[in-house]
């Protein structure tokens, strides 16, 4: 036993994109990605969940403070995420198509520089309650 | 007692939008929109819940057939709206500010030719699972 | 104003069934009611959701003992309908065919002499989280 | 058709609370409120959701801006129930019995000033998933 | 850093059951089982999560095709299962109890096949929201 | 393949806290843990997923009857922490900080001695549909 807890915050944010790789045709876009490739975009109701693994703190009972957590989130994805359309409007996602698998990395490279180097970062996105992913590096 | 029974179906679509008035500047609408005036637009995973109240017919014990209402909302709503930019690709958007209670209304006004006459019809429209609109004609 | 105050609680049963008419030929059974009525039967998580509407007893601060409101819906519906097929070991539908409509007007003619005579009774019964319906008597 | 719609907005706060008359003995609390009761006070996630009905305003294509609903509810509910004891920290709940019930009276008074005057207002308030009132005046 | 993405996608299905052993009498399959062995049966909505681990392709931005996922759910699961009685209606019921692990285990080995070697495979399976279990070979 | 299945029960309470090192001044917890700390407490109604991983028996079909798993729950957890006040009515909580951390830790370890050795046990608690923790062992 390790003690070791997985302490997990919830977010979200509202953003427009559209499945798309510059170097291919509009035809072989849309042929690979459907309709998710409508150039005049769709969008989504982003439901994060951030997930750090650590031990607990003997002083505070805590391996993270939340609010902290909350205010990285706030300021690293939500700030730069919500209310924008990811293809045009973001410096990732101007090269690389915004798939879930996607995001979902480039949110978790995002928040590991501002998590402890011995604790562990897990990224959960749901693009729909139907659809999501999960990436930990 | 009139033995009158509310029956609901729920559906989603997704779609890119912005609120916005043509007749409005850049300036007034951000003004009074925010960031969700952005010209980029964003996106949302619209929930909606059409509902129909009206007599259990005898012979059935159905207010209506769920399958022929699933495949109305399918035929005049998904179609139109799922994946598109609604600002953009949609006739009656394209002069109307897509504010939620504008798009229950527009959503109330293409299914209610479908329901009898003496059926009623509700519209519940979910932007956000935070903010929603009711709508009854 | 008036003070009448709503009070909900939620319950569930789990049951089998199929949409039956025993005057109908299977053949008609299956054109009208597709799969679900299939004859081995088939099966749902009903969510109920029991809603009385008075005025709230100055003394407890209660429109009713909630307690209580959950004791009856066990006793009148729960016992009744819990880990049961519908069709075959309820009394009510064993004539009448359990669609959704039916259902929540047997579980409110069940409950209806439970409540005070002037306190109303709503019943909202879900099939699916998709398909629902609302009765009021 | 009046063109009226409602507008909702959920939010939430955490509180403590018992059920409690003073006027009572602590033997009859306990006895009409059971576990409720406890002296040491137990608590809840409270999660609310206020509706307002009026028509839609035709330069904004809102029933109100929900951006100043949403701080109404900040000011005016969450900043005084969130995180606090209700029987012990809240003005109206020294006096009257914190009921499901009557907080949700108590949030009513306390945003109906806030509400246009023709505009309908609505409360629902869950003190758990499956315990939740609605009052609306 | 092994760039593994875990993308997950929900499915439904209804289905009638009855914990049974045809090995046993219905006294002893009745004394483990409970009311869960009811002879008449009784059924579920059954919520599905499949989730697939592997690198993400770098020409598309995809695990897999979650287009493809979702053909392969319906025509291995929902087209099995969807509206059928599990202990009389499929191949695998007959001799094997419907419990939810043994329908978990079946549904991951009518999966496997289809998805590639070199990916991993997880069945998560709802039998109420508060019942379910994970399997992943 | 070793034929592990995780079977999951899912639980809930209803309690009063106040985030409190005994050990520090009213200043200092104030300043760590904000309003968490109020001194006249604030609840929450704690939402618990007990997983338990394990082989499945081929007699019946079960890693463990949940229904057994569910007294467990019922009697080590519910029963303890229930319409409690977790710093002042519960053993462990005199002396540790109730964080949610040190919670889901104790709830662990009041089930562990009542699974089997060679089944591997999970706690997850939610604090709030927003903040929540794992921990097994």
């Amino acid at each position: 036993m390790d003690n070791k807890v997985t302490v997990s915050r919830k977010a979200h944010f509202n953003a427009a994109h559209r499945l798309f790789k510059p170097e291919w045709s509009d035809e072989k876009n849309l042929e690979v990605f459907g309709k998710c490739s409508n150039p005049k975009y769709h969008g989504h109701n982003y439901d994060l969940v951030v997930s750090v693994t650590g031990t607990v703190d003997s002083e505070t009972g805590f391996v993270l403070n939340l609010k902290k957590l909350k205010d990285i989130i706030y300021r690293e994805i939500e700030e730069a995420f919500d209310h924008k359309n990811l293809n045009l409007e973001t410096e990732e996602f101007k090269s690389l198509n915004p798939t879930t698998e996607n995001i979902a990395i480039v949110i978790y490279n995002r928040l590991r520089p501002h998590i402890k180097a011995d604790q562990e970062l897990e990224i959960i996105l749901y693009e729909t309650e139907r659809n999501f992913v999960k990436y930990s590096g």
